[in-house]
């Protein structure tokens, strides 16, 4: 089973995306967990994320990959982290310098900016497709 | 009033996506209504598009733009096209090279497939967010 840590800022007070969210989760429940952390600043995202020895951050300054590239980018960091993986959503603002200088990589979604929200929902069906990807099937064709 | 008329395919099942929309077209109401054309296929999506006089393709191979970006072009747009526009989500394959050669412009979301779903909960954000962007208010910092 790989495991993912996603770090973001804010609340899940939207029942659309909790629903949203739930629907991937379940998709992808026999090959990927997901432990969403949610800090409540810009700043304690930094502090959770100092700890982390290894994160690739998500922000739209990030290097652009296709849905292709993301999902063979994704399994050979599984390999590579023992099946464990830390993400970061990054604020309005990007990271800081310090931050950024420790991620393993940085990944844009898009070179637009979302909406933290969104951005959750955006990843999640990102690595659903990767898996599906993975597997050839007829979700991604 | 600006109106815009989105032209994508298939339904509307996911009660998540409906309450998503229903939340950013209640925030747009006082600017910006929203047509939503769901086509049963992409053959009919296309034969529909062939009807249109100026409309805007949405493809991941399509130009990149940042969200001020998509901003600055939506009034431009809406400007020229007497408040008025029209916008298509690709299916999987892409549009095919006669409606691409049709469409007045071709734009990318993200270099990443996203399913027609999220494509147009994409979409309705960075309708509100160019709002938002040309208002300068702090959704869009």
């Amino acid at each position: 089973m790989l495991k993912a840590k996603i770090y973001s800022v804010g609340k899940t007070k939207e029942a659309w995306l909790i629903d949203a969210l739930a629907e991937y989760e379940t998709r992808l429940q026999a090959f990927l967990s997901l432990d969403w952390i949610l800090a409540k600043s810009e700043d304690q995202l930094e502090a959770l994320l100092a700890k982390e020895s290894y994160f690739i951050c998500l922000d739209p300054k990030g290097t652009v990959v296709t849905s292709e590239q993301f999902s063979s980018f994704l399994f050979k960091q599984f390999t590579a982290q023992g099946s464990r993986l830390s993400f970061a959503i990054g604020g309005d603002l990007g990271f800081s310098s310090s931050i950024k200088s420790k991620a393993g990589s940085l990944l844009s979604l898009s070179s637009m900016t979302f909406t933290h929200q969104l951005t959750r929902l955006v990843l999640i069906e990102q690595f659903y497709r990767a898996v599906e990807i993975q597997k050839g099937s007829k979700y991604h064709k």
